[in-house]
């Protein structure tokens, strides 16, 4: 078992690698399995052998042209990469998953963009097209063409049904004139657009002869001419310049002048105009087909939850092993210790380290689910339970995604900042990975915003639960709450540390919440809605009700997850190392939601205030000896691995020493040297 | 009055502004007084005539060398700047406040090397030297030389007791030897250091002939030729090289090769070697020589609290104008709405603003008292009150700086996500703000280990307590623990939003916390010490007791200072909004003590949960129609404000058109566009 992976090299990180209480190859092999680790270690091997695919030397920023030209060149070549064949990946839908932790390890900005062309944009056309359209799926599958997806203009985002962008239809000539009243109908942020996309799938406004406005509807755009690179008349399109991260990513705006395409360039699966100059539709209700035109978003969502992950991973990965080796202050007369031993910074990292884990199983998890479906759709396969796995996948995916993005944004600012003033180098690696994290809070639906489908779909649960209903959904994310009248009888019954860490208590006091906040925040909007619009009911929902209800609901779906995986394991130790973690994650975060507890009558006295704190405490001092091996488990390998703080030797200052020492111009005085004396001297002028 | 101030021009902000309950104008004036408002609008009239002193194009990063070469420049010439001039400067208290505050909208990387050169050196010097270091005082407060400090090393930071760069005292020469016996000793993160110190303040462990160390002491080192700006021999001085931000500022390292400086260069105030070789010192407990040399430091802590005022007022400035202007969603039929009229995004942005002003209001006051001592030391003022003062303010500026670099951290962070997908725009300017702060959260004492001072120093208050001791302190921080038995007695009684929402009240339910979590906090380490050794009794009180109360300590004393600035307001209008602000911090902050309420008795059932949100809720709807005005008051002129999204104009869109359209090269092909399809054509012949 495991024998693709190798044993570390002897060096500071020994002393806690002894102490481990698990063995951290089949803890690998378990969490991924034997062949996505042997996958993962075949690709690796590829990437090495060319030099594209080696990281840029972390100690400086290369400029922004090169930046791009250098995410430009491997989203274009890891087409090329023998494991990636589509052969290869379709042999195991766990492959995509591993695949795209892979590509974001190496590069996020050429992963978006891989992403977006040859995986969002191939999709949605098999989701929004018809037959007429399957060459553009394997051109792009094939990478003849490179696709963009423009559905944000400046001046509508969240609010993507109100776009100004129009495609009115002329019946002399069969075409659709796309049109950009203004600049606030610009399309934008789109990716590959900046620079490379050679076509667009274009959202607009399809507005029939005599001026019906039939709302917005997706089409297919010429971009670009392959061959020149240069723009079709009637469209200006750009790039929208430097940005706080993510720079190989070439997000363009795309302004159109009454720009001509055939009516055929119409995606017509929920909508088309005939070739006589008449709109049909499948669906009555337009807001349905809304609803079905951007059904194909979701996979965007599982994709970001797989970002955040490997971000995670590799931000704790430099922490961890950083305050194993950094050593500082200690006892009166006696040796400075590892800053891992002190109480303050295992309360910073371990509960981190937890969330990465339960990150990781959860976004292998959703990752599958949404890989499979994807799969199954191009193979024509359709699922009994389709529309509620459809429905059920939504939400966790809506709530998930602004979750996930929010727990790295904490970890990696932690990691940060426990790494303290050598964390602050550019060398260290953490503040790329804040930086392009970041991105995840925002798009593809801004957290605040798309955590709103999330508690709208369960708000409509509570009147089913009062009418007695069971809940039986797909992946189980809600089958509790058939008991949730017993759930909100329960009281906090919790007596030792031992009970409280138990994962199956920790679902227990989740389910309380959820409950709670289900039926809370269904009669508070329901009061609101009798004096006012209920648009303003909503909005007046969200803060301490139908927010906190989205967030616990998905806080209890991963941990349920991870019980569940962590039960299948046969190993004695990998299970005890992994139920401490899901405790953990699971009291840890609890913490926040104490005012609930009291505020609805669950919790009396100070006792579950008491036993939470003890149960954090206790668990962290648990598995400070295990945190070297929980990384060695989840780190990226070291040819991927951007920092001098985090490789898997241990050798900090070896490696500090030579990012000092290396860099070109480290000892030497700058150019301008000659201009300090001239600026002080024309000071001390300046007063005489 | 405020004759200095122009109206704004009108535009979309206008909605907000007219609808304000109070006078902007009157605002600024009372909260930075008539002749600050004068000074500050004639720096800006000196800055705008020199182009050195505009802003670089906010559209993109300069070059690592170009940063460097124009923060350098800045930090030279903003010495000349007429109205910096040191008479002008000692005129008012106030004036040094404001200049700093100033220099950090202008450009933080020459504020901070600006400091260092002409400010912490110099101060150093005064208070760590002696009549036969005068010249060097002079000489950097005049441009001649340029200045370094030089305290931690690569391997110690935090416990700059055990750095391990030593000077070893030569009888014979009459010289200490500095040497750095390996690269963990090597001094780094000096500002100024990496490419134009002169000189540098250096410490190191001094050793008398026969081995005795008398533990660290500060020296005066010539680090390179001022006139060639070549290193002089023994010594390796280079630049740490890219950094998250700041990259204008040369932090750098040297290592000494048994390097020779005259026996004079020792800052003997403290401790010194004469003339025969001995070592003498006016302290018995090395401890205590090691606390006054290291005294100097606590300015650079009131320093970064003004830096995080700074960053703070620029971020909100951002995300509440924009937040007025943009436009999403709408009810059923109706027009589209302000972001800014929906509770989710007045929760998120409105408790930060709250927290800006009060650190607007804390930070002046803090700046005041600090650089008051600092001229009344030049000008040999003792203050009766010294000691004390000297105490208290090492508590606060050690527990204000922590808490100000996380306020602003999170205020920063919320700001970006705010203003979603534009926000993660370059020239939106919230990216540089959010990674410039967060060296704030590191630099002068990283913020976990800092903060241990503040809980330090009130953990001896406690057997005093018990002693019936009447607590009186210069600046009244502690004056409360006088009460404290009926404090710890008392119980939550608010029953109304009313009532909650009165700073008195807030006030009284901090000081509970104070008191609750100083007396736990002392039993807890007490127990601890019985069965274990004292450093590990304190590692261990930590997390939830020590780090928790230094937190209370610090928050109640900001809302302390607010509320009786505010009483001092002759305008109820102002009186009125600022109150609100203070009750809305309060509370917004009480929000992560529940817990602790509910742990101690302090409540129980449900009436402090329910009453908190409604009063988070009411305060952050009832000043929605004010914080458009609140930020014209602290936001930074047009001409200093990095950002398109968030001009006074608030033409956000126009701004954008023009950021997108004017980059050179935004709509052209990139340099490297026929090697796109060299590799999309190699990717297909790779698989013929």
């Amino acid at each position: 078992m495991a024998k693709y992976l190798q044993d570390f090299s002897n060096g500071p990180l020994d002393y806690y690698r002894k102490k481990a209480s698990f063995d951290w190859k089949k803890m690998k092999v378990f969490l991924f399995t034997e062949e996505v680790v042997e996958f993962k270690q075949q690709v690796y091997k590829e990437l090495q052998e060319h030099s594209m695919f080696i990281p840029q030397d972390i100690l400086s920023t290369p400029s922004f042209e090169e930046q791009r030209k250098i995410s430009a060149a491997r989203t274009v070549n890891l087409l090329k990469l023998p494991s990636f064949s589509l052969d290869k990946i379709f042999a195991n839908v766990k492959f995509q998953v591993a695949k795209l932790k892979i590509m974001i390890d190496l590069d996020p900005s050429a992963t978006i963009k891989n992403s977006i062309a040859y995986g969002m944009f191939p999709s949605a056309i098999q989701g929004l097209g018809t037959d007429r359209h399957t060459d553009y799926i394997f051109d792009s599958l094939s990478g003849k063409i490179i696709g963009a997806y423009c559905l944000t203009e400046f001046g509508h985002g969240s609010n993507a049904k109100s776009i100004q962008t129009t495609a009115t239809y002329d019946k002399k000539s069969k075409e659709f004139i796309l049109h950009s009243p203004n600049f606030e109908a610009a399309k934008c942020w789109a990716g590959n657009l900046g620079e490379m996309a050679t076509h667009a799938i274009v959202y607009a406004q399809l507005i029939m002869p005599g001026g019906i406005n039939h709302s917005m509807h997706p089409f297919i755009v010429n971009i670009r001419d392959p061959d020149t690179f240069l723009p079709y008349p009637g469209i200006i399109v750009g790039d929208m310049g430097e940005k706080i991260a993510l720079n190989g990513v070439d997000n363009g705006f795309v302004m159109f002048n009454q720009y001509r395409i055939p009516r055929v360039n119409l995606l017509n699966k929920n909508g088309d105009v005939t070739e006589e100059g008449k709109y049909v539709t499948p669906y009555k209700d337009p807001n349905k087909r809304h609803g079905a035109s951007l059904g194909a978003l979701s996979v965007g969502r599982v994709v970001i939850i797989g970002l955040c992950s490997t971000y995670a991973n590799s931000a704790l990965t430099v922490a961890i092993r950083y305050a194993a080796v950094r050593k500082q202050f200690g006892p009166e007369g006696g040796e400075e210790v590892s800053i891992l031993e002190y109480q303050s910074h295992q309360h910073r990292l371990i509960p981190y380290l937890a969330a990465a884990y339960i990150l990781q199983i959860f976004s292998e998890y959703i990752g599958t689910v949404q890989f499979q479906i994807i799969l199954d759709s191009f193979g024509g396969i359709q699922n009994e339970q389709s529309v509620e796995l459809g429905l059920e996948l939504h939400a966790i995916s809506s709530g998930g995604k602004p979750l996930a993005g929010w727990i790295v944004r904490d970890a990696v600012q932690e990691c940060r900042e426990a790494c303290a003033g050598h964390g602050y180098l550019k060398a260290a690696g953490l503040g790329d990975i804040r930086n392009s994290n970041d991105a995840n809070c925002t798009y593809e639906g801004e957290n605040h915003i798309l955590i709103q489908q999330t508690s709208n779909w369960l708000l409509k649960f509570w009147p089913l639960i009062l009418n007695g209903q069971q809940f039986k959904f797909p992946l189980g994310s809600v089958d509790f709450l058939s008991n949730a009248r017993e759930i909100l009888n329960s009281k906090f019954t919790c007596k030792s540390v031992e009970q409280f860490a138990h994962p199956e208590n920790i679902l227990k006091m989740y389910q309380w919440l959820v409950c709670y906040l289900l039926k809370n925040s269904y009669e508070k909007y329901e009061t609101l809605s009798k004096t006012m619009d209920p648009f303003w009911a909503r909005s007046e929902s969200q803060v301490y009700y139908l927010k906190n209800l989205a967030i616990v609901y998905i806080q209890h779906f991963m941990i349920q997850r991870t019980y569940i995986t962590l039960l299948e394991s046969q190993d004695p130790q990998i299970q005890a190392v992994l139920t401490k973690i899901t405790a953990l994650y699971g009291a840890w975060t609890l913490e926040k939601h104490i005012p609930t507890f009291y505020e609805g009558g669950y919790a009396t006295g100070s006792g579950l205030v008491t036993l939470l704190h003890s149960t954090v405490l206790n668990l962290c001092k648990d598995l400070k000896n295990d945190v070297v091996a929980l990384i060695d488990v989840i780190a990226p390998p070291d040819f991927l691995n951007k920092s001098v703080l985090g490789k898997s030797d241990g050798l900090v200052y070896k490696h500090l020493e030579d990012a000092m020492l290396r860099r070109p111009g480290a000892t030497s005085r700058p150019s301008w040297w000659k201009e300090i004396n001239e600026w002080n001297n024309a000071s001390l002028k300046s007063k005489l």
